[in-house]
């Protein structure tokens, strides 16, 4: 089950322009996401797995700071019962579900004969299995209203294979077919299905580890800035009716891609 | 040659961030993106072939009349020596070219065995040559600069052949091939290349004349809207850096595409 | 635990170009697939789960009644100690595997909404999973010697998602970056991974029953022929090592796509 | 207008299968479809542009020494007169055409601001626009008959763009725009329209000269071989029509692409 939410600040603007979930948030871009969302007027739960429950209310409590109003959920995204439950009670505790983003990875990296079962799989829960459920916990609410949007992130392996990532393409070409499957179904129900593919570094804790030169990279927009990446996911929910995007690409402008 | 451009209105905002050269502007999209970079601040290059220079003209007085900046300009963009003449004209009389967008397009539907040479090859003209000579006459200008944005419009014949589109379809994909070759060449050099893939029926007079229920599909926001479309052509040239698009698509919420 | 495979018969031809393995084979495209391995001389082996052991039993039969060599096995493709001891057992009493074919498919339709997290899980563990584990046991015994043809059937869904196909879409296009992941990761190390787009329509049991036309249909090649399709198998295992294919759609003459 | 054709041999078979064109057939991947279809039974006819005559003379003389039919054509390909005429005359003298095979390509490579508007014209009329005559010619006499293949050589830059390729890239995305085009118009009217993206290196001249270690490459199957390109070529013409093949994808074992 869902872990407690905590409770949003008293301070928290009166207002809302409704809820926005960002699963999969504590840090990087799923972070940004939920700052951005949170800047423009969106009431903002972040989930984790409760394990990590303290990342999201660290998160939420910044952006409270930050004058927004922000709820951290602890919860096992790949479990159907604790996100039937988390949407739910969203919708009873929060408000209604206007923007849903999933945004859970789990890049891998292994030869095909060095793959297990178990990672396998795994990958394939996190970044896909846990995404379609989120996408249709998302759609039984927002459908009846016929309004909502639900973003889903993506990656270079969304839309390529290439050697030592089966587990990882695999997982992310899925999660984009249900991206694409549900645009196809659900836009003629009022509901704008994205999917954003980020094809390159991302400044977070893996980059700032792996790669040496991270500084100059940072400084000259070399790598992926979140907040940038972010900026996109807004601009998506908010394009009008008459002209949705369903895929965009991002990468950095020195990317040879 | 350029045909002399009107002279911009003497009450225009003496400043500019630059000029945006929209080529293919005279009704419909081309007209949208133009204001819509006018609203944004920039000074507005607007083309039409010179027998239709009368259109971009009103166009530019329209801007002008609304407080912008705007000049039109009679040019055959399938002519290199318009084009190369109309970048320096621009360049020298109106400022540094910080944005130019490629919207020409030229559907016909014709079965293969119907498909003149004559058709195929002004097809290929309008919508893949002269975007290739618009690109290139950017670069030129851009790179030595190192920034610049150049935008060109696809369609749903840029990503797919379909039965009597052959020369569309080959026009398009062309035109495509040559953004997306530019965009991994000048993307390291500064210079942000986009395409636009607009999939559905846009607002204007092919479709008022051709489909009967216009008028409710565009009180339901069932068709394009070139003022949605154009939108996204200034958001993508105001993308940070770290995370640039090189292309998305557009289409009405309704469209089981 | 692998059934006990039936024994082949005495008067199988003494001497094979080696085993074929084709998972899901009882019906259809996997039966054509082995039936023409066998005639193409390879020593086939036939797998359905251990309930349906009779169908791949009835298959080898008739492989042999016909002069070819074949092996039923019962086996659960999902379980990867079954695919473990199978891909030994076929190594160590039939012969080296020289082709292993994926042939499971789980087709269904629902809503996104109605989508429970059962048939996604399903459909994905019957669809995807199982070629990975597939394709993995063949990568091992066929990369130490340096040869070897692994090929996948796909279908319209691994390349486009569709209104009422999240699952099986999500799975399919899983399979395809199972497959591309391999191909670029076993190439150069010899061995030929293919993947194979049926698009449309097969013979078989469901489409004589929900097709009234079909028929008049089949008598004019407008529906897939189990056996046109399987010698693409063939052709993509005998391809020269200078040209490999790794994906080729096939789909009926009179087929709009 | 037309070269005169060499006169086949006397001791040519007396009977043929049809008659089959190859368009850009002196040397490399041409000439070897060209020798495939020869030994497959057809009247072949192979075409340079007239100041290349010589090399298809030679090689018809090479494939009639071998037994088979053969007939040289000096044609500029990019000459809608002239593609007429050609086509009007193989079927008055030679026979009907079953297969046509559109093979000339134009690789360069510039970057964008070094592509004149010349190289961009020049490499689109022979590597789309007379690809878009071939196929429409061809079209022509076998639309009436309800039988026949067309098959269009494509390449990387066919699905890809990349920098220094725009003019390339757009000439060859334009074909296949082409052939896909003709694939759903043609298909339900009985004829096989197919697209071979040959991707990588290809044993010939440019490669020899290029690669130093070119011998061990071929000696590895590390480089395409024509004569196994080709035999694909036969391969597609002979697929029932239950399942046909529109695009298949060459290249060597060892590449990674």
């Amino acid at each position: 089950m869902t872990t407690p939410a905590t409770t949003p600040s008293d301070t928290a603007p009166p207002t809302t322009k409704g809820a926005c979930l960002v699963i999969g948030a504590g840090v990087g871009v799923g972070s940004a996401i939920a700052r951005a969302f949170a800047d423009d007027g969106y009431d903002v739960c972040v989930t984790r797995r409760a394990r990590n429950l303290d990342q999201v209310e660290t998160l939420a409590a910044e952006i409270r700071a930050a004058g927004g109003r922000a709820h951290a959920f602890g919860v096992d995204a790949r479990s159907e019962d604790e996100m039937v439950a988390l949407v739910d009670r969203i919708e009873a505790e929060v408000g209604p579900l206007e923007v849903v983003v999933f945004n859970i990875g789990a890049n891998v990296r292994f030869g095909i004969r060095e793959t297990t079962a178990r990672v396998f799989t795994k990958v394939w829960e996190m970044a896909c299995f846990a995404g379609f459920l989120a996408g249709r916990e998302a759609a039984r609410v927002m459908v009846p209203r016929g309004r909502g949007t639900i973003l889903f992130t993506g990656a270079t392996a969304s839309v390529r294979g290439r050697d030592g990532f089966a587990a990882f393409a695999a997982a992310k070409h899925g999660l984009r077919a249900v991206a694409q499957s549900m645009a196809r179904e659900l836009g003629p129900l009022g509901v704008h299905v994205g999917h954003v593919v980020v094809d390159g570094a991302i400044d977070g804790a893996f980059t700032r580890e792996t790669r040496p030169d991270v500084e100059d990279l940072l400084a000259s927009d070399q790598i992926l800035k979140p907040e940038d990446i972010a900026r996109n996911y807004v601009w998506l929910h908010h394009q009008p009716r008459s002209a949705w995007t369903h895929e965009l690409d991002l990468r950095p402008w020195s990317e040879t891609w």
